[in-house]
């Protein structure tokens, strides 16, 4: 069967983007292992011949996917605002940055913290997702010897506690009726460096 | 095939409470849905017709890790620590018997953290989830009108924030070489109701 031409394509609203977007949406919902090169072509509304010419496979949706997730990551720690001043200010800042991609981003980084290293794809986004997570734990670490962070708690649990709080925000956020990204990371941030109690 | 005997089922160690904790790996491991009984009698190193011996069905040992889980947590809300003094207190009680809970329990607990409600026994468990969340939502709630918790986050934001650092636990906890449950719930307790800055 042909593939329908780039026209006939424009037409059905399947740019790119749009087929990305479409994918991770499924890919989240049955999961990236149960989903089918035909799930997709259905969620797409196109044949199952058509579908190879929106999309050479599923791992490469998966590997577009998770970059999207890791780039916004990513941009966080090469920010000029996280190389200098006092590390629990930098520390701050980040987190805030990381609710911030977590929300623009949601449904990359929902399945970015799926991922569990079942091929190579899943492999190489857990290595990226291992560096940002040593530039936390180096921000907390900092700042535990700038004597800015309680002494009395375990740098490497902190920052496991800090990310875990961040990463739950993809288990119950709802961008439609949920608070706003700054909302979301004034609470979580308040909670965690304040703390609750009055 | 005739199903083995009471005693050499004795021999094998398949008691039910180890076939629980055999299956409960499995289906973390391979998610629930994605877990036959085939798959379930390779992990006991029984025959598939002698899996039938053992349970009668996978819907009937995912009820019964689900309340593994749940009647834990259950045990918190009726216990009478929970009911009378300062809000904040039996908040934060409710939080260390949680993170206690979690580390005992930690297969069950993570089973029942990944329940989406396929079917009618995971709508009961996420039924009993959402009244567990209640009463926890309940307490912030007490808290906050006591005027023990900072008045600038919102307390249904708060109680989502509270969990989800709980139970993010789930993600990366190991038993074997990590720290303990009071250790687990002195950081974050400490993190959460007094904050990290110094």
């Amino acid at each position: 069967m042909a593939p329908p031409t780039p026209t006939r394509q424009r037409k059905r609203g399947h740019d790119p983007e749009s087929v990305l977007a479409i994918a991770v949406d499924v890919f989240n919902e049955r999961g990236y292992d149960g989903t089918s090169m035909e799930d997709l072509a259905r969620a797409l509304g196109v044949t199952k011949s058509a579908i190879y010419y929106h999309v050479p496979g599923k791992e490469q949706l998966l590997a577009r996917a998770l970059d999207r997730a890791l780039d916004g990551l990513f941009a966080v720690v090469s920010d000029e605002r996280a190389a200098s001043g006092p590390a629990i200010d930098r520390l701050e800042w980040a987190v805030r940055e990381s609710v911030r991609i977590l929300v623009e981003r949601l449904p990359y980084v929902t399945l970015l913290l799926r991922v569990r290293g079942n091929s190579g794809t899943e492999q190489a986004a857990l290595e990226r997702r291992r560096e940002f997570d040593k530039f936390i734990s180096h921000l907390v670490k900092e700042a535990a010897v700038e004597g800015s962070i309680r002494p009395d708690v375990d740098p490497a649990l902190v920052t496991r506690l800090l990310f875990g709080t961040v990463n739950s925000i993809t288990e119950w956020y709802q961008p439609a009726r949920g608070a706003s990204a700054d909302d979301l990371a004034d609470a979580l941030l308040k909670m965690t460096f304040s703390g609750l109690r009055v």
